[in-house]
């Protein structure tokens, strides 16, 4: 990625929705990341990874370069422009999983084509859970498609302007019902500095984000807070069946944290150098931060 | 009022601040209302603060219109367009407090001109809390004067984008921060179906807002706000000296249980029928959007 902001830009550093995700999670479970790079991807890269003892078997190099995306955002950070896409290698992108992938107990499929999501879902023996994330890019161009991973995630993660125009319904609530009916047993709805609502087992939990006095750079806050919630719940041997509520709420608020910490550097410098009592203590902030008698 | 909206309209209804501040106060606390009216505010208009038991010896009617505002929502309801203002008696307004209001120990001062504003704190006999609402039009035409009557306020209620605006900072945090440098001790920032954030005594403390299946009618949300808060922190008789945290994160709480009545059918309706059991249920309903262990 570059990045451009208010707080300054940084040119051609280590980005993508695996790495966030990845990093983030590997505080809580052993990942494995499945993923296409091209000859560009240098060692300091991949060693950022297997710093955070992230598998990288299912990463595959390939001929060419990686994908590569830059923006810029606004100068109140709530809106960003993509100055500009390059595909690259992710273009002939198929997911191939490792052999030893397979039987992982959890899967999470990252924003990605909705059919290769069904291909590398298809290829895991029966994991206990799967959550997903889509764009707008997806619901606008391939909703058929979309509609059939649907039905083979139990959790979609998605932002709060996705999932309007997913269901078609303004109101979050209605949203997140309208979206139930496609599939997904729980619904997570990412809705930036204002924080995380999830529709789960017919409650509703929602939390405000973290007041934070710096933000350097947006980028991967929600693949970060997705990398918090499954690694939490993988750590913690949830299942669907949800008979964890707990968990799951609690689940949100380790996302929440995840994603406070990606904001507050440029790309995944913050993400890559925490330890685990940093982030119990922020899970703390998030407690004094609601905490009302 | 009258009110357009995606779920209908109503005509010429109950409408305005005080009317809605003292409606949400009334089931915390004795209010006493000051403002204006005209010839045609009908007896039934009256009795919906009688029969709230708010004393309206303040309520000064004088020869022609009441103050009239119509407005229409957009199909998402996160925007408004006004249609039409009438100030009429409202243009040559000058708030005389009765007697008996002077040693009142709680003032809110509604959303007016910042002088008149400055004019009823000073009718005052050194209340112990002083809270005040403020709005674009005066920040914008009336800075100088505002900032006189900030110096008088303890707690000030705003939108976030008022305190944007007020503070020429983007980030909450900084915006509360500037604000208490500008007076008040205690800044409580509004932020609709985002919830609610305050910066008190040192602490953040801040809530998502009830997810509602429908909302009828967005109007008077934010003075249903502050006449939940301000009641509940006049019925603990809380002091400016802030000791009691709790009682302002609570008092944020009960704030964030008005509003959400408020919105729930046009106008007054929903507000005025209230009793105290509807009101600590959906305190608990809060408790449990928010809770995790």
């Amino acid at each position: 990625d570059s990045v451009r902001g208010p707080r300054g830009s940084v040119e051609r550093m280590l980005g993508g929705s695996a790495t966030y995700f990845s990093i983030a999670a590997s505080y809580f479970t052993q990942v494995r990341v499945v993923g296409v790079v091209g000859e560009d991807f240098e060692e300091e890269h991949h060693s950022v990874l297997l710093e955070r003892g992230v598998c990288t078997e299912g990463l595959e190099r390939v001929p060419g370069k990686t994908f590569f995306w830059s923006g810029e955002y606004s100068a109140d950070m709530n809106e960003r422009q993509t100055l500009e896409t390059q595909l690259n290698v992710f273009a002939t992108f198929e997911p191939k999983l490792p052999l030893h992938y397979r039987h992982s107990p959890y899967l999470f499929l990252g924003n990605i084509d909705p059919e290769l999501q069904l291909s590398v879902a298809s290829q895991m023996e029966s994991p206990a859970l799967v959550a997903g994330d889509t764009m707008n890019f997806w619901i606008e161009g391939k909703r058929g498609e979309l509609q059939k991973t649907l039905q083979k995630i139990h959790i979609l993660i998605i932002n709060d302007s996705e999932a309007r125009q997913l269901s078609g319904e303004h109101n979050l609530l209605k949203a997140a019902r309208a979206i139930q009916s496609m599939g997904p047993e729980t619904v997570v709805i990412k809705r930036g500095d204002n924080g995380a609502t999830m529709v789960h087992e017919g409650e509703v939990f929602s939390i405000p984000a973290l007041p934070l006095h710096e933000v350097y750079d947006p980028t991967g806050a929600g693949d970060s807070f997705a990398g918090g919630f499954m690694g939490y719940l993988a750590s913690r041997g949830v299942a669907r069946n949800g008979t964890d509520k707990k968990a799951f709420r609690r689940a949100v608020v380790y996302g929440s944290v995840m994603g406070s910490f990606a904001v507050e550097k440029f790309g995944v410098e913050r993400l890559r150098h925490l330890n685990r009592e940093e982030i119990e203590a922020r899970l703390r902030d998030f407690r004094n931060l609601i905490h009302f008698e």
